[in-house]
């Protein structure tokens, strides 16, 4: 019931999240030389990947599988790329470009867990999982290591995001505040990370350096 | 009901396919020099991997887990890989194999999807991810750089055997006359890139080339 | 009904084997010196991963998303890893933790499966995958080369246990007996290889060695 009211925005963030990664696997097969086919299959994981899991986890029909907009948008994304040339584009606008998708990801990820009945915390691992696996399976594929897993601010700026709007909805705002909320916050963190080269400490051992 | 004609057909298809994608796996295994239960990974893996996700994806029972015989095929084709030194086969008799395992299950997989009441693009879909999910999965595993996402024309030829079966379908084929055109086209276009070495232009990117 | 008897103990089993796999995750990211959030990232997938390929599998919900207990075990384990530095500890020791833990979860993923209706064959692999998916995710995730498909004795010790555990349900022992020594049957095999250094023979190809 009080999801309905976010409905429709939440539905757009969706496809727009779903296009943005859609052209992020585009280019990543850009980078490989690979070809038009490669270029949709990787649209494609990349794209609905996210969503895919948390709807497969969270016992829900999955989301793009009964209809034809979302793949269509995927197979569009990458069409473009290919012949617009798009590696042209400055990398940085894709960074900014993936910055939003990836706040919209966690929000809806998130949102979508809680109204299946979940609590707060795998919730938020929902909007975290939506928001990161589509682009772990894009490199995984390209063979290119994971820059999801390094030090940059990404997994933590989807993290932000997810919690902020649980938060704020436990603490009753109406779910289309929320949703403005928890998308600003994770877009912020994760925008102060690609404007400042912000990272996180990795870990460090406790004797010298071993190259293992 | 249309589906009921072709099911028996679709059935041995399925098996055949399931058994050529586990030879496949086990051979796998066998260059990278790895013990009979690692070919007995590998097999199962490769052999029932993509109607796995096929079937998560459409929410029907995963095909082989209610039953032995899937995976006893599996199994038996590691062991005949292992006891028969296989790898000695000319490796040319094995990528015919693999053909028609792929045009099969390409097929195989767009029946089952169209039978679950998804529309045509999702379904050409779960034909291709049907075909290769499986090999992808077994050279990620086994450290391999994918030969599915290089330029040869082999998610061409699935998607191409997958886009026939929905059109002669939609033309009122019947189904089993639909089954045959559909293996018959992706399977022909995959012996011509075999036979002659055709593959995909790969993307030209718009600069000099840069090493990344 | 002849599963209730072992269950409160199952459960015991599973929460253990959840625990020592997120530890085991936690480590591998402080091999590679990453950041907190991605040692909980790894903590999470190697800690739930095969028991959550199993429920989708079998058509279960998966076991830990209506909860937050499994999740706040995986994240515990990734922080008390990061705040003691636990790779000082010695390497043997989490050996012998992540040895009991493979046994564990392969018995109860075993048991799980029988409890769905599935046969003794796919049961068996339902327990092997529960094992060992967790601990192939890690390693992908990590880039590094699998140890769990190498002529290590790990996949065949969880099959030793699965089966050892299904025989014994099969003769009539109750759930409670048939989990000791499938569980016992599992480590014992585990625990050779480790004190022992056994391994499995690798395949011997038909020719020369010829480097692919």
């Amino acid at each position: 019931m009080a999801m309905s009211a976010a409905r429709p925005a939440l539905q757009v963030l969706n496809m727009a999240a779903v296009g943005v990664f859609a052209v992020s696997g585009a280019l990543a097969a850009a980078r490989a030389k690979q070809t038009i086919v490669t270029f949709a299959f990787f649209a494609v994981i990349t794209g609905v990947g996210g969503g895919t899991l948390r709807d497969l986890l969270i016992g829900a029909p999955v989301f793009w599988v009964g209809r034809s907009d979302y793949l269509g948008v995927c197979l569009l994304a990458a069409g473009l790329v290919w012949l617009l040339r798009a590696d042209r584009w400055r990398m940085s606008a894709l960074l900014w470009f993936d910055a939003i998708g990836m706040a919209a990801y966690a929000v809806v990820g998130t949102a979508k867990a809680l109204s299946f009945g979940l609590p707060a915390l795998p919730s938020i691992m929902m909007g975290v999982l939506t928001a990161s696996f589509g682009g772990i399976i894009r490199d995984v594929l390209a063979g290119e290591p994971s820059a999801l897993l390094g030090p940059e601010i990404y997994i933590s700026a989807a993290a932000l995001g997810a919690t902020v709007y649980v938060g704020a909805i436990m603490l009753g705002a109406p779910p289309a505040l929320a949703t403005i909320v928890g998308v600003s916050a994770g877009f912020t963190l994760r925008a102060f990370a690609i404007a400042r080269g912000l990272s996180l400490p990795g870990y460090r051992g406790s004797g010298p350096d071993k190259s293992d």
